[in-house]
């Protein structure tokens, strides 16, 4: 038997949340089921389906690296967000269009079965066996899983409010530079958008500084060491700047107006030969058309292509095709205006009834977008699935990510486990009330 | 970098094929574009997004192995094609169904995009680097691109024109034994039905001889040995027995009708523990919903599901619904039974092609089903890319798929390198008259 793969957490908890019925889950990561955009699907799916000419391409076989009018209108697209500044005020298609840049070039684009693919696919090409990636710390628990299924290491390095933290970074690497575990370090990997779990967004001056960093640090590795920017969330954006004010204090930071108008790291002169930048349209538009895309430098775009030959050959064309349509027709930036503002709407929700449930000893981070609150806990009250919280909670009907999950084995550090990831992202905004309600009593109770 | 995956050799056939407008490329495996679905695929969608309660679903993210009611009646569906006996003769949704057996229990069915993902996903849970699979010889080349690229070793095993050469089998075994390499074997790719590239089908009575070999040496083995049964072209069924004759002599048994009545090694008594199935609704529906799906005992199926939720947490749950309603509506079924008719046509025109312009020293396997003929040159004729008859095929505007690719590194045999796929899938019958004349002429020209 080859690698075994751990039970991933997450089916657990969804394991949970199906035996019992009367459970509010805030853990889940799902989408808004009443935003999904069943009538733009239909409209879209008749377009390519209208005839002979147009279906057939559709249902046939396409190009690994994905279908071309995609690619292309998936290089302008994230043009836009970058050049347009902000994901949440998109430049409409008016006028001219500028050139696209080389950064953004379509030859660079590959689409991929939701951005997940992507990621593991670029791990499949760049790391071997007991490789090691720089994380965020916390970060996504699927990327741990992955990392864990492929004998990779991980090594955390600290979040702040503002994005991650370089003076750690630096540490980080410098700790692995004299260890000579640095030539083992290939990617340090980036949820730069609406972090996932901690919804944090990290400044495209923070960026500039990692790639700074990552550079400085390449000849004592002996090879790049990439930047793998994840902007799965950037397109759930609703902040529009600091209108949805913190009920924490917070860093100053954070309360820029500048925070949403981040741009890509791909636009960081001449770094994009560093960078790997993931995007998906699963999560703006509708995760059953399970379609992402990365844009990647060589040699490892031609290396990711012949390993998506390998797996599937290239994404389903029909699925291309619906959100080729559906971007060229602007219905794709309509739907995504039309998310903003439900997202927004539940996220006030949710910082409403945290304000008013939840104890004044723990800390709330606010997202500008995304899914996620992040909550801390005093640090001497565990989260996990064993916790007294978390047991308390389950037993009251309601459901979140325990915080531990998130965090990568790292031996320069304990792993913490007094936090909570809460989504608002699939619960009514009427369970988002009941959901916080039920949590900030367990959290009243435990904590005194 | 991790581990370099080679480029495949057909995307350097494809491009070769995308710079001669006038090419006739008889390489392709891509089915035939008049044949695909596209009125059908639209009915289907507009059933699934007629209101947000039926399309809200297809529109979310679903469960990792994909969704309940495809697997339901996936299983419903093979079941179907092992009781009932034949592809070609498929039996109506009529009356009640009968109960489904254990072996074909919806909760061993996993969908994945394309059975290729599946066979990627089964070698990533079975093998460490340097495990070694048996394989046919020949087999499917981008199976063999597929160990390649995750060090794994193949070993192959002849192929006679009834299927695979059980005392050949045994023989690589008892030797494999001897060399201290069989703890290394851990599964046997067989292609069952319609064979890549030969066209050949394996018998009922081989697959059973298969299993009982395998399971004799796995107590030296330390550990099973599957059988990796990949079904991809058994709904691509044409010869109803017989009626497509040969115009060379041949094994008595190819002759028999009941070649098309083979059922899958999942009907071995007591074997289903040993047996993976693969089978895909891609090449008989519609390449651009690629959705595949297997039948794997445990603990393989959990390892899979692992790996399943790492690579994209489950294929597209639109895709999913819009072959379930076809499945469900008979439509599916309508739609193969008419495929059928026309492959057996293109086939029948380049049988005629065959006989009229091939010369006579060519040995043709004519297959009754799947997409491909599979001739053989006199053995001192080589056709690799490099080769005389190749080189001149490509000059005068014709392409096929060199044998050679088809063959494993295997140290036991020197490869062969005279024979040629030739597919009537993707090619007009113009065209495939066409196409064999300027082969014919090329080969009469180098053979004398």
């Amino acid at each position: 038997m080859g690698r075994r793969t751990a039970p991933p957490p997450i089916s657990w908890l969804m394991q949970t949340a199906l035996s019992r019925p009367k459970l509010i889950s805030l853990a889940a990561g799902f989408t808004d089921n009443a935003t999904l955009p069943v009538e733009i699907s239909r409209r879209m799916l008749n377009r390519v389906l209208r005839s002979p000419q147009t279906g057939r391409p559709a249902l046939q076989y396409g190009i690994t690296a994905g279908e071309t009018n995609l690619r292309r209108l998936t290089a302008r697209h994230l043009q836009k967000l970058d050049l347009g500044g902000t994901p949440c005020r998109r430049p409409k298609y008016q006028g001219r269009q500028p050139a696209i840049l080389p950064t953004h070039s379509p030859d660079r684009v590959m689409i991929t079965g939701g951005s997940q693919q992507l990621l593991y696919m670029t791990l499949e090409a760049l790391c071997d066996e007991g490789d090691m990636v720089l994380v965020e710390d916390p970060t996504y628990f699927v990327f741990l899983s992955i990392l864990q299924s492929r004998g990779l290491r991980a090594r955390g390095v600290r979040l702040e409010r503002d994005g991650l933290d370089l003076m750690h970074l630096e540490t980080v690497l410098q700790r692995l530079k004299k260890s000579g575990e640095l030539r083992r370090v290939k990617a340090l990997y980036l949820i730069s958008y609406f972090h996932n779990p901690t919804g944090v967004t990290t400044s495209f001056e923070k960026k500039r500084g990692v790639l700074k960093l990552l550079k400085q640090f390449e000849r004592a590795a002996g090879h790049p060491i990439y930047l793998l920017e994840d902007a799965a969330y950037r397109e759930l954006c609703f902040s529009k700047g600091g209108d949805a004010s913190p009920r924490r204090p917070r860093s100053s930071r954070r309360d820029d107006p500048a925070m949403v108008l981040e741009k890509s790291a791909l636009m960081v002169p001449g770094a994009a030969e560093r960078v790997i930048y993931t995007g998906t349209y699963s999560k703006p538009y509708a995760p059953g058309v399970r379609v992402g895309f990365g844009l990647l430098p060589e040699p490892l775009f031609t290396s990711v292509q012949r390993i998506k030959g390998n797996h599937d050959f290239g994404t389903a064309n029909l699925l291309q095709q619906l959100l080729a349509n559906a971007l060229e027709t602007g219905l794709y930036d309509r739907h995504v205006a039309k998310i903003e503002k439900r997202y927004g709407q539940k996220a006030r929700v949710m910082r409403q009834a945290l304000a008013e449930h939840f104890p004044p000893n723990v800390e709330i981070w606010e997202p500008g977008g995304g899914l996620y609150f992040w909550a801390r806990l005093p640090k001497n009250v565990p989260t996990g699935v064993k916790s007294k919280v978390f047991q308390t909670a389950l037993k009251n009907d309601v459901l979140y990510v325990p915080g531990e999950l998130c965090y990568a084995d790292d031996p320069a550090r304990k792993k913490p486990d007094h936090e909570m990831r809460i989504s608002f992202g699939s619960a009514s905004e009427e369970n988002i009330r009941k959901g916080i309600k039920r949590l900030g009593a367990v959290l009243r109770k435990t904590l005194g």
